[in-house]
């Protein structure tokens, strides 16, 4: 049956409230892979309570409604969906422990037609409760392998951000932990691929995978790097699309090019010289 | 000011109730550096929720008072004590999830004389707040370096247990992560000697050590591989002395000596050949 895309538009999300600790800060931090150089007091901002700031990927845990498009009754063939693409924008630096609400919604839905899938595009804001404020604004693409031919509109598509035609301006590369999805789990995403050998095998992977979002976690540190000093305030916004999973264990290579307050970057898996993250685009504050 | 023996004999400690979730006792396992290999199943018990088992030496942090000879006025010279020993029995295997009380006392107190220090033996029972039954019990010796000649019994002192002249039957390396001690203290040991390298330097060390629990934890890992199949049930006790510290990210290589359901054992960090626990026994279910 194909997907009632008037129905998925629309689609009633309730406000999440969700509140969290420093612990959960550093925890975020622990399984992007901060603190791997103990002497690196760089990286001991984001894993220690005494002068805490929060990697500001993480605002893409905050306020998260969970999988819905499996959980609830969407009608899409959830098992053959891949996340697409992630964009964050940052309005604020986020507040290291506290109560935030995360609103949903759908944004978009391109029918690329029979057999060939579909995209749906979301966007989450997520506020301070205390203040109102709001603190960041999370995009999503996740491509509907399985639900394409549903008679809908074949765009507007987003433009993949291009990246230059010379070589990267720099590059970074960071370590992950065998154990990196075990720990970045705990930061809400369950799903077993990321932890079940026998989960990865089903889905035809010889072992479970690093979440997308974890592997964006890591570009943010090289981004944070590379580009910002690593003061954390200064990330301004930053955009990615999947390309091919990360295996726990990897080195993850970002490389950019600078343009002013913009830059593209992309991600590799160095040991399989495989590109993981493309067309990304960060912006950077002065 | 001598320490008064009396008052701390009959230190009045409340009850501790303690709540944790499956969450938690994954991220102990993980502190413990359970899941470096993604593919070793047998390890995938202590990190994933569906089978979850409770690494036994959790026991250690559940219904924990805290540093309290710093955190009250115990007149104790705190900056000088060393964990000098840990035990624990395990009367039944540790809930995954649940509500625990905590019942610490001081069992004993021994003066080594003036300039030589103190022992304090404490113990904590720990309970299943629902059902009541006692769940484990901790043994604690604190070494109090700076409290000798307070005019106490100089006995009687601990015995510490013999590991047989011959070399050991059987031995297990097992890796630490680099960044071993920043996970392991969100378990709830938040001391800043193994968090921050100003704090470490003050205290003498090059970078901060990974607390010796963490140490006993990897220990009881060898000792469930070396000894009872991987099988948490079947560790029925295991008590450690502290002889030196551990570096995060350092090799750490357990030696066991069988002697039917009981076995001696002894740890060794590797890479700097230094003994870091010794006189160790554990008691094993057939």
């Amino acid at each position: 049956m194909p997907i009632d895309a008037e129905k998925l538009l629309n689609w009633p999300f309730d406000d999440l409230e969700h509140s969290y600790q420093a612990r959960d800060t550093i925890l975020y931090a622990l399984g992007a892979g901060c603190g791997s150089d103990p002497l690196d007091e760089g990286d001991l901002r984001y894993v220690y309570e005494d002068g805490l700031v929060a990697l500001p990927s993480m605002a893409v845990v905050l306020g998260y409604p969970g999988f819905w498009l499996k959980e609830q009754n969407t009608g899409v063939d959830w098992q053959r969906l891949l996340h697409g693409e992630q964009g964050m924008v940052l309005h604020r630096p986020l507040p290291v422990s506290g109560t935030v609400i995360g609103r949903t919604k759908v944004t978009g839905l391109v029918d690329k037609g029979e057999g060939k899938g579909a995209l749906l595009y979301s966007k989450r804001d997520v506020f301070d409760k205390a203040s109102g404020d709001l603190l960041a604004t999370l995009t999503s693409t996740s491509f509907l392998r399985g639900d394409g031919g549903f008679g809908g509109a074949s765009g507007p598509a987003r433009a993949f951000h291009p990246i230059p035609p010379r070589a990267a301006d720099a590059s970074l590369d960071l370590p992950t932990l065998p154990q990196a999805a075990l720990i970045y789990r705990l930061s809400g995403d369950y799903n077993p691929l990321h932890a079940d050998p026998k989960v990865a095998a089903a889905a035809g992977f010889p072992r479970p995978i690093l979440h997308g979002l974890c592997t964006y976690a890591v570009a943010c540190r090289a981004v944070l790097r590379l580009a910002c000093v690593n003061e954390a305030h200064r990330l301004k916004a930053m955009e990615v699309r999947f390309s091919a999973p990360v295996f726990p264990g990897e080195t993850i290579r970002t490389e950019i090019w600078r343009d002013g307050a913009e830059l593209a970057f992309r991600c590799w898996a160095v040991e399989r010289n495989v590109k993981v993250l493309d067309n990304g685009r960060a912006q950077i504050a002065g």
